[in-house]
């Protein structure tokens, strides 16, 4: 799988360089590509914003260096082009998995007020958003994107298990969990955890899954999420 | 404002550094300070982690050094503490303008399968989910709430109007932006936005700002959310 990353910030993507992802990155699962889009403007000065028309606060990222940068990153137009934006369709473990199944794609991170609408309907860009909240850019966006998607591409996790088992997989939160020691500051493991009867072990889980779920995000058993 | 982050993987937050909420930093409006768990583990071979009681795949964070490392960043309570987890409450601008007013946050990031349920309880955290999909740890999930809350921190932004001129400030997403050149590649920016009829410019944001949210996300409108 590839993915391309283009972004004003390139120095920000320090992350996907640690645990999973970079371990993922150089067993060759996948390719990551950062890729600067001020190196394709062609203001002499290096500009990439400016002003938006009509008015406002802020400025909104011109679209020839994006524009450019697209055609130089994906000249074939085989990737699927996303450009993360609170406007988006909103990130979930169903559009991370479909996202995992691409050969490629593109992510697009904005900056500033945004980006001139031009450059995302010349590029195809579809817009995709991590949740309703305001980011100062689409960097950190961009890496919950890969985040989230490359945990369901084939061999990425150590075991096949570990991603099944996850909250939101079967559409509840995931139960609680407890490791060593059995009594901490004088509070117990529940002892059917330590029971070894795996039956009763696979019911209270499933209990306080439900319960949990119910208590905190009801919404997922009403819409059947 | 100070923010104190308990993770195993402090070399993450390199994009705290960057742009607008390192100049908050630099301008001494927060304190953002990265502290590694691993440091507080009373194990000699400096272990956090071990095996989920009652079995099942992946490690578990143990309790020790977490709760040694929160009484060691915050020994007098006052810090709100927030534990990033799919499990939690979502974050949306409200609850980022709700975090923007506490003058401490104290956030604990997880990794691996979990964090042993007692750590939580007796740290008195709250959880918080950036969104409905699975990260590989919440060292993302904390970057991206301190950005979301830090833009309603007064002097952190600009501009004052920029925060509020952005999506959900009133409910709604944002209207398409427009910047130099007016032709590029044979498309026109919109005429209204070149007029200079300030009426007239927002009243066409206003009607592509209602456009665009019935299109994408009609729950917006519907739920006055």
């Amino acid at each position: 799988m590839t993915i391309d990353i283009l972004t004003l910030f390139p120095e920000m993507f320090i992350p996907l360089k640690s645990s999973i992802i970079g371990r993922a990155e150089n067993a060759g699962i996948v390719k990551i590509g950062i890729h600067n889009i001020r190196d394709y403007t062609a203001d002499k000065h290096g500009k990439c914003d400016d002003v938006p028309y009509g008015g406002g606060a802020g400025m909104v990222m011109t679209p020839q260096p994006i524009v450019d940068c697209v055609r130089a990153v994906d000249p074939d137009k085989r990737a699927r082009r996303i450009f993360l934006s609170p406007r988006g369709r909103k990130l979930s473990v169903d559009i991370a998995k479909e996202l995992s199944c691409e050969k490629s794609l593109l992510l697009l991170c904005g900056h500033y007020e945004g980006v001139d609408e031009r450059a995302l309907e010349i590029c195809g860009f579809e817009e995709l958003s991590i949740g309703d909240y305001i980011l100062t850019g689409g960097e950190l966006a961009a890496m919950v994107t890969v985040d989230s998607l490359l945990r369901f591409v084939p061999g990425v996790l150590g075991s096949e298990e570990s991603a099944q088992s996850e909250s939101f997989s079967d559409g509840k939160l995931e139960y609680p969990q407890y490791t060593r020691p059995a009594v901490f500051e004088g509070v117990a493991v529940p002892e059917v955890l330590l029971s070894g009867h795996h039956a009763n072990i696979d019911k209270w889980r499933a209990r306080k899954s439900v319960e949990l779920t119910e208590s905190v995000r009801p919404d997922l058993i009403k819409d059947d999420n």
